[in-house]
């Protein structure tokens, strides 16, 4: 399922190709949001078009909204969304612990409110594999615990423990369930747990790897800890984890972000900042950040990225971009958000692009020296 | 500039075409609304790809945001908003009489407030050409003055006549003026205005008629009056209009009313009402209007409207929309503001074929049976 296409020569940065049931990844890859099955703002045609391979949509909100007794009978969550390439779902645990209200989380599973509206739920590691079995995702995520930064470690380790346990049951019930879902051939993943511990992520990885996923994702990174710690812990994470197996980082990152942990080894990333960002008029350029509201963009009718080959830099000007910000136009939030959709996936071009020709380090180096000292950065 | 391409054998309908310096426009035609350089969360190239011949921006919100100057070095309108087609804009005298504060007009012009920033403004019909001139805009309305409803006749009388003298102004200031706009080739349509009164209207139409305008507007109708009282207005009007030039009824309307005007010889129809309506959860179908929050729809799979072709209803159903809308998600109004551009786009599409085809009675006669007698109208 996992091809290690190339090696980058003078890094750790690998070049890939995932197949899944609704086809091809090329990796390192970046997977734009949709958490309330939407990427914000954007027609799913545009986000493909953009250069998207595969999506990110989050169990968590999809169960409480529209609720899976609907996706189930629009026949899962592609056809639902209309989204005709791969899907991972995550497994709703981040979301538990950072969004519900009084959960309480036992060896079992954990018990939660929505955020919506106060209704009570329970989610066991089992439950988890059977909504994303209805959703029909390409890849799959187990029940995790997250921890927080900072955790004392006592605490980091009875959530990694955890974490490995639950892994072990939703490996189990995977195997054990018989069809009812749209997809019959989910992938699912492993995910490293252990905070900012390297002993604790190098025991949890091993004893993932033992149960056999078919790829690793490591959570609870960018949850408020230093960068060069979310560096230190991908690097030491991607060294114990199998050389033939998908790598993950979820929820990195910004750019600069996504290149160090492709230099360290990591293959797939999802985040939603492009489009966060995009609605609050933050536009991402090769030259760093431009806030479209500032008052120097008036009358500038350059594109938001001269280099940029995205239908928003391809027919409108920064003025205009300005106008509708100011006007406050949906259409301006849309476009920042294609256009930054659009500039995550063509750095990953890019990306795959230096790493066939050894050229990684030399590719970031460039990028982020363009992109950490212009003066609009 | 306006061939009569065919005169129905049954109706008062007929079929044009407009030619104009952006590109041919077939008649009866819906011209989509961009009051603020957008039509509200849709990609110019998506409208485009709807059929849209034509879209009408306002000259009165223009003006105050992003302002003149900012048009002017984008290189007019077109430019600025990537529109590739023609444009008509408004002489905003619509927009100070309902939008702006603290008017005061006279013989020489009106006086206003920004209803933005309360900025004073001061628009004669000379102006009001100069600023066309630099948006560039394919077809031009002059400066008039539209009553109220109801209003007295001695008003109405007062507010007409003012508008045939602008009318004049209007039409000898583009004469005499020379160069510095974006589009040589810019058309000027007259402004019938006389509100209910017959007599009025009739002497308006005539004083303008002798002018010589390119095309005719019929302003100041749907301000409130009765539904049969716009329809009489319209058919009135008409009689007395050139048969060899194009006839517009400003922001008509529903697609009733716009079938009902195309029958009493109406060629161009403008309206806010799709964008409008789909922000506010509402689509049009040949079944009548679908609320699409409303609880029915939760586990309704089918498209908005079975028959319709665009990319809404090709690709999403009517569950995925209520979804989208009841979880306050942007894609929702845009899908649903697309739908229903390209629903008014497609009723003049068929209306023209009904027409070629001398058919024109029956098809509205059919067309309202399903729209007006639908459960969910």
């Amino acid at each position: 399922m996992f091809k290690l296409v190339h090696q980058d020569k003078n890094s750790n940065a690998r070049l890939g190709k995932l197949t899944t049931a609704q086809g091809e990844i090329d990796t390192p890859c970046f997977m734009p949001v949709g958490t309330h099955a939407t990427i914000k703002g954007l027609y799913p045609k545009d986000v493909e078009e953009a250069g998207a391979q595969i999506m990110l949509s989050n169990t968590y909100h999809l169960f409480l909204r529209p609720g899976m007794e609907v996706i189930r009978k629009a026949g899962g969550l592609h056809k639902f969304i209309s989204w005709h390439k791969p899907i991972l779902t995550d497994s709703g645990g981040y979301q538990v612990f950072s969004l519900a209200l009084l959960r309480k989380i036992s060896d079992k599973g954990v018990e939660f409110q929505s955020h919506i509206d106060g209704t009570k739920h329970f989610f066991t590691p089992e439950d988890v594999i059977d909504i994303q079995r209805d959703l029909g995702s390409d890849i799959m995520m187990p029940l995790d615990e997250c921890s927080h930064y900072p955790c004392i470690k006592d605490h980091a380790e009875v959530a990694m423990k955890r974490t490995i346990d639950w892994a072990k049951r939703s490996y189990k019930h995977k195997q054990e369930y018989k069809g009812g879902g749209p997809n019959r051939n989910q992938l699912l993943f492993g995910i490293v747990q252990g905070a900012v511990y390297a002993d604790l992520r190098n025991i949890c990885a091993k004893e993932l790897v033992d149960i056999g996923f078919d790829g690793y994702a490591i959570g609870g990174v960018s949850v408020g800890e230093p960068t060069n710690l979310i560096y230190n812990i991908l690097e030491i994470t991607a060294l114990v984890l199998p050389v033939q197996k998908p790598r993950y980082a979820m929820g990195i990152g910004y750019p600069p972000d996504i290149l160090e942990a492709i230099g360290r080894g990591i293959d797939m990333f999802d985040c939603v900042v492009p489009t966060r960002y995009g609605r609050n008029g933050t536009a991402f350029t090769s030259a760093g950040k431009v806030k479209i509201g500032n008052s120097p963009y008036i009358e500038d009718f350059g594109s938001l990225d001269e280099g940029c080959s995205c239908y928003v830099c391809k027919n409108f000007s920064r003025a205009y971009l300005r106008h509708l910000f100011n006007a406050r136009e949906m259409l301006g939030l849309t476009l920042l958000s294609l256009h930054n959709v659009y500039f995550f996936l063509d750095l990953m071009r890019k990306a795959r692009k230096a790493i066939q020709e050894n050229q990684f380090s030399e590719f970031k180096k460039e990028f982020l020296g363009n992109y950490n000292n212009s003066p609009c950065a």
